[in-house]
């Protein structure tokens, strides 16, 4: 029996339950398509739509919106020439582009945050995985060394790190995305006594800046930022596995990007 | 005769006219005090307001918060050891701490958009000075080349660009602060055909993300994040030689603070 693009984003949908707001919605493509073949990114950047089309896919599921905006505004964009050849491509092609982000993010555990363990190869080093955050305990070491880890681990060139890098640490809190802002990460210090905090990205003057005082008042702290990308992307690749699983006559290609930043 | 702090705030708001809704208020210390000493900073990091105090200053104008949020919404903090220890040294010293973030950045031109182009030394380079962003054509070099030539310029230890590094640039847009994500930064590629936007910090899904697409259809952009406090230090500072001339007979102090991140 025929799947449909539909029968996919309901059976994501299901461990939730529909969500009234939600940026999580069929961007394009005819939901009542059959699925010929699904591939899951980060972001639906102009590469990886066409290579999801070369790969003969067409469901393809992004973890980020795909114009550069987390609400999808795209009345900057309407005259854009950028937009505009990416849009005809999307078009054209008739590649169905499915957003999950809200939804996956509330998976217990959360979606992402379990590819990046896996990735990190840290799933036996989780002590609490909270909706939010995940607190593990790793064996000592530097943090110039686990930033040296977690580069090797994610396959990335380079990281930003806020405090002392030779100081030991071994409580870790783990925030993906866009989770490094100080409401999320402060608490972690203040109540979960974790020496380092792992995130995505976040506003520089609110978590680094409080690490950066911390240290100065003699209490080690750390926070490395990964990259926003860095920090879901594996939470993308977790979720093409599982759809291989599920849907063992269909096509499944998880589909990377290079990192958008080099450090200079 | 005597210059009380609130004369000083006076001076400073002045040009502008005072705001009905503003973060730039006097944070700390007594307005009527007489002043011996101002310093200017990016952050009133802890270090910086011991370093502040050291020099016999009893005003401190920062651009940014002390508590690491815009607002100044310290209810996380409450019981933090290190929200207390620098509250504390703020009480016990008396110091002054005003915020000098919306006035500045109203000047006509932007206060800290000035400093940083004089210390890019490219005072004679601006085509245009906006509200929000500058234009800039310098000598034609690589977005490599000019990487380079800002790490110079602004004493810092990294950036981070996206795009392609060998494309030759000529076109400038400059955004200080966190100005770098899409609504400020893609119009000036739409309608000012900049080759390369040079920001403080901005969402990484958002302009670097455009750079990205946009190089995949061969339209060579680029982007580079400086900083939040990299690119809006050397506004403080351009704000110390303000001060300096206008009140010859008090000490008037500028203080760096390192960069808050490494690369690694």
């Amino acid at each position: 029996m025929a799947i449909r693009v539909q029968d996919i984003l309901d059976q994501l949908i299901e461990p939730i339950g529909r969500l009234d707001v939600t940026v999580d919605t069929l961007k394009s493509g005819d939901p009542s398509a059959e699925v010929k073949g699904i591939a899951t990114t980060f972001m639906a950047t102009h590469h990886v739509i066409q290579k999801a089309i070369d790969l003969g896919v067409n469901l393809l599921i992004t973890h980020e919106g795909t114009f550069y905006h987390h609400h999808d505004q795209i009345e900057l964009l309407l005259n854009d020439p950028i937009y505009l050849a990416k849009q005809k491509l999307i078009e054209e092609s008739g590649i169905a582009i499915f957003r999950f982000h809200d939804y996956w993010h509330r998976y217990r555990p959360d979606g992402i945050m379990t590819g990046l363990i896996q990735a990190l190869d840290w799933s036996s080093y989780v002590t609490e995985n909270r909706p939010a955050a995940s607190l593990l305990t790793v064996p000592a070491m530097t943090v110039k060394e686990l930033a040296e880890y977690v580069k090797s681990k994610l396959g990335i060139s380079f990281v930003r790190a806020a405090g002392d890098l030779n100081a030991q640490c071994t409580r870790i809190g783990l925030l993906a995305g866009y989770r490094g802002g100080g409401r999320m990460a402060i608490p972690l210090f203040q109540n979960d006594d974790v020496d380092v905090i792992l995130a995505g990205e976040g506003p520089e003057w609110e978590t680094p800046e409080y690490v950066r005082d911390a240290l100065h008042q003699g209490r080690k702290r750390a926070f490395i930022a990964l990259g926003h990308a860095e920090s879901e992307e594996p939470g993308m690749k977790y979720l093409a596995e599982m759809l291989t699983s599920k849907y063992p006559d269909l096509p499944v290609h998880f589909i990377p990007e290079k990192q958008v930043f080099q450090s200079i």
